[in-house]
């Protein structure tokens, strides 16, 4: 024994960091929560490995054979399935894009101190599992229930209180059809870091909903109050006012660095001349309406060329050719808009927690 | 055009950095590889998308039904093999255990600029694929040849040098039986990341060796030097020395961290009592005798259990009963040894390029 057990902090304890240089600590998270590398926005569907991840405990090993799934709470028949019988359901597979709420945290200044995401916490994956709606039916939903609780398998502690990893939909979002309580990705079952054995997924919100490692449901009469539903996953001026929840995921383009890049500093060289700049677009609110793409920065726009749309969940591809000249140094940026009428902002949205920051992304290149 | 095109460098140009926080630049590099998850250790063969990457460049998108692999150089033949040309050949599988050698670089103080890995740029995965030796007996090697030359599709910058990413191997190494060109990783094909469509797999070396998005073998006649193999993976005590050559893996074993971690600082809160501590140990050198575990930050050292070898390749499980009491703050340290006598280091080996360090793991355990 070192000393009395006490639980380490990090910087002044404020939860926000004025410095732009990253604590060991968030560097740890950085090692072990994934983003999509950019140039993955090559494909339509991304390749399971390199589909971003965000595990705020340890990856849960499950025994598949003895895993079972219990819906309880307020409903007329509890029930307790194992994989087999829920797979014995009625199976739906939906092209789903997830973001992680907290994409483009580190970019914030100052920057609150959590899993330190630049871009790419995203990635699109076809999901095939049980409607959740036929199993909250077949279980009966008692009268008076307004939400549908989640829990995972994945335990820790955060902000000082240890708890399951767990949150909740209202009942009319947990009743929509396409609801999943998804058992494949990408026609595999799923790897242990993406749920395995099942997992929920929640077309159009953000990822802190589409609970991993699922092994109850239950219906509830009032609200939700733990961690991850009224402390974490706030939209918020300060880390004490409760703010509002994090739900859709806000209209977002991002675009494949062009050229080579530099090994440490990643900045792009690019030969001058005609250069296609591609990317992909989604919104969770709306559908995509168009894309734009600068060249200086953001002070002027060009429309770029959308692709067919994939869906009603999955991102979108587009693409800008790019007249790359004189040789100098540029910065491109790309911003999406929706069919709800949002737009992405040119500066940050800064919110405590470092939630939703869909700023447009801005890519550093030199023209040789 | 905002200025002239001139690469940016990060911190004082000396690639060394005395501070313990971390730059932005180093922080995108380690959104972009991923290290393994520690309780990802409790795998024998490592789910795919846990697998660790180190990619320098960006990971080429690569139309399989065009990709040609060319064998040529100082050969009697030249070849030019479709993905389905070198599949009609032998196929093998093995278990092979694969690091970064710059696995612990950021642990190091002060602290080399380049990916900053803490612990876990590892993974045990089996690959399938034709045996080199084939190949290179099909070509038939000229006389005086010396090594054999590997160039990937990946290209970038680094060092101020723009390359294909190239490595090179003795002939008397590439010649080996075990040395693989792999196309399929736990009975798949490869995933972009990992190298699609074709690999070189070096059992026992180092990653840099395994040679991704291959597309041409070269037999030369002089040795290679190419900045990956000249000046990067160097063992030396400044970055102008050219020191000695980075090769086999050095002895090092890994523990999965007990309990449930605290989100932000990853510290481990453990009950008190027993606790089976287990984990993983490789050496490319040897293989592994015994390993030791230490729950006083390396004062006093008990033998673990190990499990039985699984193949010549892979890394070995170990395990060790700890009585966790009574409650405080504990630092937990497992070192291997291996067959020719080659033991895990206490401190670090600091070397200019931060590699090879197979300085003891420690982790730090609050028993309640």
């Amino acid at each position: 024994m070192l000393s009395e057990p006490v639980l380490p902090t990090v910087g002044d304890g404020s939860g926000i960091e004025p410095d732009r240089r990253i604590y060991p600590e968030e560097l740890q998270l950085a090692l072990r929560n994934k983003a999509l590398p950019l140039e993955g926005l090559h494909y339509d569907v991304t390749p399971t490995g390199l589909h971003y991840t965000l595990i705020h405990y340890d990856i849960p090993a499950v025994d598949v054979t003895t895993w079972h799934l219990e819906v309880g709470g307020q409903v007329h028949t509890k029930l307790s399935l194992t994989l087999e019988e829920l797979q014995q359901r009625l199976v739906q597979t939906l092209r789903v894009t997830l973001e992680c709420a907290g994409d483009g945290r580190a970019l914030l200044h100052p920057r609150p101190l959590s899993q330190p995401w630049l871009t790419g916490a995203v990635g699109t994956a076809e999901w095939s599992g049980t409607p959740l709606r036929l199993l909250l039916e077949e279980a009966g939903i008692g009268e008076g229930v307004s939400e549908i609780l989640f829990t995972g398998l994945d335990r820790g502690i955060e902000g000082g209180v240890e708890q399951d990893y767990q949150r909740s939909l209202p009942l009319s979002v947990a009743l929509h059809d396409d609801v999943l309580l998804a058992w494949a990705m990408n026609g595999a079952p799923l790897e242990p870091q993406h749920g395995s054995p099942v997992r929920v997924i929640v077309p159009g919100w953000y990822g802190m909903a589409h609970i991993k490692w699922l092994r109850a449901i239950t219906a509830l009469l009032t609200p939700f109050a733990g961690y991850q539903q009224a402390v974490a996953y706030r939209y918020s001026q300060s880390r004490e006012q409760p703010g509002k929840p994090v739900t859709l995921m806000r209209v977002r383009a991002l675009l494949i660095p062009p050229g080579i890049p530099d090994f440490l500093t990643r900045v792009r060289v690019v030969q001058h001349g005609s250069v296609e700049l591609r990317g992909r677009a989604w919104s969770g609110r709306a559908t995509i309406t168009h894309v734009e793409v600068s060249c200086d920065g953001g002070s002027t726009w060009a429309l770029a060329e959308i692709g067919e749309p994939q869906g009603a969940y999955s991102w979108q591809s587009w693409w800008y050719l790019w007249d790359a000249s004189p040789p100098g140094t540029y910065e491109l940026c790309c911003r999406a808009h929706d069919s709800a009428g949002n737009v992405q902002p040119l500066e940050q949205h800064w919110t405590a927690r470092g939630m939703g920051n869909n700023a447009v992304q801005r890519v550093r290149v030199l023209v040789m």
